[in-house]
């Protein structure tokens, strides 16, 4: 049984983590930690990381980027191996979590899903071996999303561009000129309650390869972490994500 | 058996069309107007309609607005039916093919595919009964065309903003902001060698209506061509096009 | 606004319509009906509807087949209008329902999903429409689902089979002989959650056209029922579906 | 520019090819060999691989299994590198063709299209990925198509067995019980004028992962085989496939 530490277990993911947690016998909550107050928990509570007692295998981060100090802190001293899900840090932040990984194994990623995780890998295949094939990507989410396109669409789109150094267009509206080659055209669509759908489509002389990902709920983004949990807990100090876990 | 004039023979979509009558036993290809020169084939063929002596049944034009003049004044003499397939008139030839239609039965339409044709029929009737439904629609095409988005994406668009008087979106990019509640997002994919692909999304509170329409080939304008001229073979005087035949 | 007694309120639909209901200031909650007992609630509740003493303007029904005695009795002593979501009736319980419905306005649907009933209309268009188009179904569904195909894949099926008298083809597999103009593929995919996905596939010469409906969650069952309350709440007696609205 | 026979150059697929290699600058093609005649061919045709003198780099063969014979010969005689993509052989032969491979560099697939092997080493990786996921296959088919499932689906579900050793489960109608953890669905659909649609669908907990490949017509098997040549060309004696080149 793996001991875990939930940082953020009150927020929205973090009930969804912990919830998780208490079902699957693979793991024992151990301690949970967040600045929200709760009385209806199982588990002990703590409004800092830094006053946990208890010895743990692995700590579970889904919290925002202002408990990092105190989570790098706490993580530097024990030695706990460190999963982080947290999004939105600044590259000095993100640089403290890279250098923390040479003395701690530390988990990061922006998004903890299995599948988008394997798609980030097969669209790296694909882009290599389809040469002269168009490639556009198309997400859709829920009409209450602000930013477009997605963080995953851009996940996407950066590791195509990394093969194939392609520009990105993200509308074609008036422009009247046929598509460049090195493009990747990304489309936003919005509406209802979408909780997440990404397609990679590589269109050729008269075939198309679609790759397709869709999200039905929050909870695999907690799943996706205990996944990363497992795989970190007795893993040699680095810098891990799940193109690691998904290229076993 | 129904006797035909093609009026643009040896065109591109001429040649399609002209292939598919001469299979067919419904029809019979009495004359062939094109301005270019072809010895090897097999049917009648003149520099101008004006000069066709044979009786047919229908005409049906696939040339272009250069020829409009010729074709409206033949027709209006001959009192023959006439679908026109051509696309790119002006305001002012549109006005003259609709005025010759009180004396003649004229059916005219920019997509001759029943298919798309029918999805405008079924986008009006979900429109009406998907009330608060977010609708976006995605169109892909070969990585050839330039315009974006397509005629039917517009087309289909304008059929939606009749029911529902919204807005439509091109590129949601970098906006930073939520979907508005009457706004269309319209997306055009171009990529490969892909013929035509429309898709409409419904999407609602936990449930998504998506009615797409896919073109393999140019032949479909060629097989609604048909259609049509079996419709307004022994029709009124009158305008008619493609949504009064799959309305049947 | 518009009062409402919920029969099955216990049960899993029922929980979550009543939920909906107390969310909703169209509608108020006068009384539930439920076999079962939970302290827990906010309304009055009874075993069973015969003791209901409240005046309200609908019943929803989302209970199961054991009940329909009681409730075709209460109904037809108040004359109040029902909204029958339950499935699995027998032929004739659905004659005892169809023969109440000369007396009192009668709402039944075994599928309370807008998007669905409007699919089942836009088939029945299409079908007319595309002759020689072939014709599949492919529902998708949860692997927890013991039938197969889908009661809704058949209600689409027995819909197209009004217009084109097909039969239908449960697998195809080592048959070895090509497709019959007149069947209907039908097609059940099973695996992980998937709540709920039914597209119908019309392939004809060089073009498709597909209808798609996918739920994402049980709560549009539920909000398709309140959308049959306030559809039925004025009308005259007479046995209503999810068609009658679908059709405004 | 590579010299190149085909062999079978008059059959359906071999005139693809033939029309491809007169286009492309990389290619020359020296010779012809078919049991056809055409005297309005621009290439030297034999009809049989023995009587052909030319000197070139590489064979490809679309021709039937009752060639072989010929064609195994001369390459043993020739060192000649051979592109195969006849399908239907006998053990037999196969084994023929492998144990020739110790001699001459050999290439032999029975699907050529680039997309649809690229397609099989996704399908591997996901396999292993995606533990707990179920696998169903849909694959579509123009209605005169007479074996189901394809046998492109077959290739894709045993590329699965291999890893997850899963049953094929061919259609679920009647059998009324819940889907097994290890089996796969194979679903044939069967429509209009479809060229070959091939979608693996791994459904999880909240998450799909769906890989899709369409095929818009022949000429996608003789790129592939150009393709599979230039590979070959400079490749010590060995036996491979499209795997291969797709993992470049």
């Amino acid at each position: 049984m793996i001991k875990v530490i939930v940082n953020g277990s009150l927020g929205k993911m973090g009930k969804v983590l912990t919830d998780l947690i208490m079902e699957d016998k693979a793991f024992e909550l151990v301690a949970g930690v967040s600045k929200y107050k709760n009385d209806n928990i199982d588990y002990p509570i703590y409004s800092s990381i830094l006053d946990v007692k208890e010895k743990v295998d692995v700590i579970i981060d889904f919290s925002n980027p202002d408990s990092l100090k105190d989570l790098l802190s706490y993580s530097k001293h024990t030695k706990i191996p460190l999963v982080i899900a947290t999004t939105g840090y600044s590259d000095e932040e993100l640089n403290m979590i890279e250098e923390l990984s040479k003395e701690v194994s530390i988990f990061h990623s922006s998004n903890m899903s299995v599948g988008v995780n394997l798609i980030l890998k097969l669209v790296e295949i694909s882009a290599k071996a389809l040469t002269n094939f168009d490639i556009e990507i198309i997400e859709k989410h829920h009409n209450k999303k602000v930013d477009a396109p997605s963080g995953t669409a851009l996940m996407i789109a950066n590791e195509i561009q990394q093969v194939l150094n392609n520009e990105f267009n993200y509308g074609r509206h008036g422009k009247n000129e046929k598509r460049k080659e090195n493009e990747i055209g990304i489309h936003a669509v919005r509406g209802g309650t979408i909780a997440g759908d990404h397609s990679v489509i590589f269109a050729g002389k008269d075939e198309i390869l679609e790759l397709n990902h869709i999200a039905l709920s929050k909870e695999i983004f907690a799943q996706g972490s205990l996944k990363a949990a497992k795989f970190i807990v007795n893993k040699e100090n680095g810098y891990y994500n799940m193109k690691d876990v998904v290229s076993i």
